[in-house]
């Protein structure tokens, strides 16, 4: 007889804040995740930390905020995730698919194996459209038209709590798990530089095309075989340009 | 034809915060509130304010915070309320109605006509029993049970989420409302004094029976007419004990 532990909700989920200001946001924000019964909390360039302000609003939740991962950038960030979230107030031109924070968490609850991330941007301007454009599905936080400036600790907080609402009656499915985002990363890098190859791309103005793709191939949710197959296709384009030339 | 412009769920609803020490807590609380579109804050009895932490930390609503009720009593901070919601984390001897926190937000949207408050306490010891007994229901936020300590605003900011998903759903029904709560409690004042003077009730303890009596009639919810019924009753006892004596 085998017993499979399977990680629940609670371990699966990261909290990544990317680029913040103030320190105290820091610390707020792992309060407001330990509360609801996470603890997995990544920084991407915290302008501050560690900083007193962030450990003064973290009350009792230094545990967290000390076993905080700091990285360099979001790609890094993001090692190992299947679904990516980003947290967005506002309209972008290429319109993401989005999720409610209440369909978000029961998708983080239903897909039961998948390592998931939330990700959260700088307080004044939020994520970059690059940022955005790294995740799979964007949720919005439906807020007041006339001041739809959360907090940022406070967004944490009704994400955190929307997830643990859906842990408690998330159920086991087994899902096929796509390929994990940095796999898929390489597999978007390899796939403009094949573009640029054969001359369809311009390389100094790779975007809306790259992005219509990116966004394509997110939706898709590529499983690490999809992956290893496209990405063979591409390198049999570069051997055969190659020998042509 | 006559137009009746209701009030909306936004307009019906007030946040009273009991006695905060910290004037920075106050502050986010009505950012909280504004972002999802609240502006009535009742402040009963404040350690401190106005106060520059508050208005730092209240962002853009300032004017929330300007426009903030400060009240000597609960009981005047009710004042007009014909359902009240108080937030508790702990579980309480006698055990009251208990709503979770989306329950308390569809009720609240469900009746439409209705004057609400949502009561928080202190940011250390919460709220007493004295002042949840003024409520008709408690509401618990699910948290993590190791470590369950919420910050003052950030269940504002749960609560005022989930009024506000509740709101963009809510449908006017033409129910019949209860009386408002100034009223109910004369009536327990009266109640109370009659049993006194029939000697049912030693005036050195009246805790117990009076508790559940209240309990008993929060749940029941007697309309202004019913109101006047009982307290018609209770004055004709007291005219025929005087006329005894």
């Amino acid at each position: 007889m085998t017993l499979i532990l399977l990680p629940t909700l609670f371990d699966r989920i990261r909290i990544v804040l990317i680029a913040t200001s103030h320190p105290g946001n820091i610390g707020a924000a792992a309060r407001a995740m330990k509360t609801m019964g996470f603890e997995r909390l990544v920084l991407v360039e915290p302008k501050s930390y560690p900083n007193v302000d962030a450990t003064a609003r973290a009350s009792g939740a230094d545990d967290v905020l000390a076993n905080a991962v700091v990285c360099d950038s979001l790609e890094q960030a993001l090692t190992g995730c299947h679904y990516v979230f980003g947290l967005s107030a506002r309209e972008r031109t290429i319109p993401w698919p989005q999720m409610s924070p209440c369909e978000c968490a029961q998708y983080s609850a239903d897909h039961s194996e998948a390592e998931i991330a939330l990700v959260f941007g700088r307080e004044h301007s939020g994520l970059t459209n690059g940022e955005l454009e790294a995740c799979h599905y964007h949720v919005q936080i439906d807020a007041n038209p006339n001041y739809p400036s959360l907090n940022l600790a406070a967004a944490v907080q009704i994400m955190c709590y929307e997830l643990r609402l859906a842990g408690a009656e998330g159920v086991v499915k087994g899902d096929v798990l796509p390929a994990p985002v940095e796999e898929l990363e390489r597999f978007f890098e390899h796939l403009e530089q094949v573009m640029i190859d054969v001359e369809f791309l311009n390389p100094e103005q790779p975007g809306h095309i790259a992005r219509r793709l990116r966004r394509l191939f997110l939706k898709a949710q590529p499983e690490k075989q999809d992956i290893n197959i496209l990405r063979g296709v591409l390198s049999a384009v570069q051997k055969r340009l190659r020998s042509n030339t």
